[in-house]
């Protein structure tokens, strides 16, 4: 194509893209509405709306005018011609086009529907403990799931293809290794945590927290780390999340449990970790597909390292303690500093895995991934479940659930035909790991700051380093490029073995 | 055309119609949210959603498969083949559609960006009191609104057919009757009112009334006049107002006056009459243009019935006032029932539309009005706006305001090209009186039903009568089928004297 050609079809697939972005915006909002306290009455009305706009999306994702722009754009000479957020754009978006046009039209009709009707299922199974109930219905998103992936096509893995659509470029292959390299060590430590003699004093923990004062140190430490709340706002909901409109509207939302502070405390610091990623995107991005943290994984390596390398530091609560004693006298008084920091950090088996901690989280995850895999490649049943699950359970935590409810059945994500999303919480920790050990070489004395109620070097750091490139790159690309490793357990092991022996006064 | 044909015409022309109503359903969700909370660095990207959605609705509403519907389906002879919604639903649209259509494209992009320049200009000239600032800005928007009654035409007078679009089928001719009627009525039974010895006492009104009592009443009479919390919410905005997304979420706003009652329990009865039609509108008009209220000045009549005819009520209050002072004992213990009932209920002249009492409040609109007509005809220049508004204060009122930022400039309308909306104010109150009338024949003791706390007759009546029927009628057809009566003062000035003669104690 001619210079003027090329230059034409790129300002026609940018205008293109933007439409789509502001379709995505008019969603986000919508979904941020349902789940703050949208009135249930206009729900079903509401849903229409969603299919209206998305159907359009999909269109215009899938449209021949986007193919146009696509084969046009994508071709090699070209490549010196356009800047290198369009050559991005145009790659992301044609892995999404060239996914979405493999799946016929009915199938994926077919498959939208299954995935609503599973949902509102496995929300009575669950309650009711009742696998066999869903598990006709689990059993065709299975099906569904492979015949996608066989689909899209793999390499070595069939499983690889479903990951690939939350951490772009991470396979089995990659999993298996750092996951086991990670087990082993975690059930070691598991077991010291759990035969030391030291056990934290968690007593000061369940109390009578006022919401009101919770909400105030919420908002508090959301300021501190640099949160925004000019380009915000922090609302309460029954799943908290966090949801970026645009980096101008990044919301946060959070649950207050009157007899305990963690819940809104570290759920806060978690999701306004997500948040702060979302916020400080470049403005160059705004309008393409990059403008969006990159994988759910390096997602959740924000949110993790504001919850727990900040959150549950010791320098962090020794400048702040003070600030929750003030908003709780009665309750923390006569709680000092080490015994509220030993609390906050106890770990120990459990079987739901959001009320897992830092420790043994990642056990949860592990077994999710087993299963997911097992599955995909036809390994397992489905109708095994609930005993592949306990026998698990067992094997890695040494806890069995009662019943399913609290067992096979705990988490969304399945309902939904979300296979490949569990490992990107892992793999979470294991980047946050992997970037707080080049922080710590960038910026040796950041405790230091952090002791002194500065959070800004870390903040900063992160949106130079991550936050502001957005989905430039891919996750290991990204991890490359900052910490100049690939994806590497090592560092997380560091960490737990250093924090567990810290808090549970284990000797090395 | 063939029955099959019509039905398969009638059948797309329905999913288009419900494609339209979704795209309005969001950006009323993106009206609400700005409006209600939405971070303000957020807002520019909004903006462009905003205009992404609002550019596809139009082009909907104005595309070649639109006219075809339309020409189709507003033959005669397919009359008899559709049913009443859709007829109404073609007539509606097509006069919409007519009047687009009529616009050249250039124009109204121009008008478009006229009004968002227009409007920020005003908010900066308001408060310097600077008319001269914003008068090119007001000449541009006056002159395109003539070249849009040109393009659009008209039979007697050309302000008729910029009325039109906010109360359809009510012209000057029929204005000029009702407000001339009216108003000597009003001027003179100011006068009585000014004159009269029995002035209320209103001191009790300026005190501390803390936000949380005021939040709980609100609450506690939208739910009595039967506002349903399940399809809708009630939040705080500077400028309240109600939006419907669809009948089952019609959300309510309100603001709070830490010193003023009245604010926020007058505006939330206003606002919750306007929702109680949206919400009450028939599921079957749902998806069409008839989802929503006929014309601004029925809607108005709905929230103006709400607010005066109930919330000023003695019977009202004679059920109620003992829950006000419940909320504030302190405030109210001392002022007894009579007194808060004729404080409630004080008049007399003042500068503000928006702060203008039952009594006077039409009279600030016929002002307005007769400029409107003015400028539309050429009759009046805009530069001499400020010599005849306050030449007409003096007129109607008695008072001149000392500045034109609480004259002239002091309402948003005109600067966003907002040119035959105010009289739908005062028809409003005159439509309502006639309903009420109709309301005490039809229910002679719906007072003391109200008095005994039973507002449901009321709320019943008004749905069955106006509610439920949307835009199926036009103002004056509603009207009609209602209260077998034309547009008619009398019954509002009966009311107007009945009532003012009752709280100054003047015999008749």
């Amino acid at each position: 194509m001619s210079e003027t050609d090329v230059q034409t079809t790129a300002k026609a697939f940018r205008a293109h893209l933007e439409k789509m972005a502001h379709y995505n915006e008019a969603l986000a909002l919508i979904a941020w509405d349902l789940r703050t306290g949208a009135p249930k009455k206009g729900v079903e009305q509401r849903a229409k709306v969603i299919g209206t706009l998305s159907s359009e999306l999909f269109a215009m994702q899938t449209s021949d005018e986007m193919e146009r722009y696509l084969d046009a754009l994508s071709q090699t000479d070209t490549h010196g011609q356009i800047d290198a957020v369009l050559r991005r754009s145009v790659e992301k978006s044609k892995k999404e086009f060239d996914k979405y046009r493999k799946i016929p039209k009915d199938m994926y009709r077919e498959y939208v529907e299954l995935q609503s009707i599973a949902e509102s299922v496995w929300e009575e199974a669950k309650p009711a403990a009742d696998f066999k109930k869903f598990q006709p219905y689990l059993e065709k998103l299975v099906r569904f799931n492979i015949e996608f992936a066989e689909l899209w096509g793999y390499e070595d893995n069939r499983y690889d293809v479903l990951l690939d659509q939350y951490e772009p470029g991470v396979p089995v292959a990659k999993i298996d290794e750092v996951f086991s390299q990670l087990r082993a060590h975690i059930v070691d430590l598991l077991k010291e945590v759990q035969a030391s003699p030291h056990q934290p004093d968690t007593s000061f923990i369940k109390q009578a927290f006022s919401v009101e004062g919770q909400k105030a140190i919420g908002r508090f430490i959301l300021e501190k780390m640099g949160y925004d709340f000019t380009a915000g706002r922090l609302d309460v909901t029954l799943h908290p999340f966090a949801i970026s409109l645009n980096p101008g509207d990044v919301r946060v939302t959070t649950k207050y449990d009157a007899n305990d502070f963690r819940t809104s405390l570290f759920g806060t610091m978690h999701e306004g970790g997500h948040a702060l990623y979302e916020q400080n995107i470049s403005k160059d991005l705004i309008g393409t597909p990059l403008c969006t943290g990159t994988s759910m994984g390096i997602h959740e390596s924000q949110s993790l390292f504001w919850e727990n390398f900040i959150g549950r530091h010791p320098s962090f609560w020794s400048c702040y303690y003070d600030k929750l004693i003030e908003q709780f006298p009665e309750q923390l008084r006569n709680v000092d500093l080490d015994t509220f920091y030993r609390g906050i950090n106890v770990a120990g088996p459990s079987l739901i895995r959001i009320e897992a901690d830092e420790l043994t989280y990642a056990l949860h995850i592990m077994i999710r991934y087993e299963i997911e895999k097992g599955l995909i490649n036809e390994q397992m049943k489905v109708a095994d479940l609930p005993e592949i699950w306990n026998a698990k359970m067992q094997e890695y935590l040494g806890v069995v659930p009662s019943h399913d409810g609290e067992g096979v059945l705990q988490d969304v994500h399945w309902s939904s035909g979300s296979f490949g999303y569990f490992p990107s919480y892992a793999l979470g920790y294991i980047y946050a790991a992997q970037f707080r050990n080049k922080l710590q070489h960038d910026l040796p004395d950041y405790s230091k700051s952090m002791a002194a109620g500065d959070l800004s070097p870390v903040r900063i750091w992160l949106t130079e380093n991550i936050h502001r490139h957005g989905a430039m790159y891919d996750p290991r690309d990204l991890l490359q490029r900052v910490t100049g490793e690939d994806l590497d357990a090592r560092h997380l092991v560091e960490y737990l073995e250093q924090k567990y022996k810290d808090v549970y006064k284990i000797s090395s």
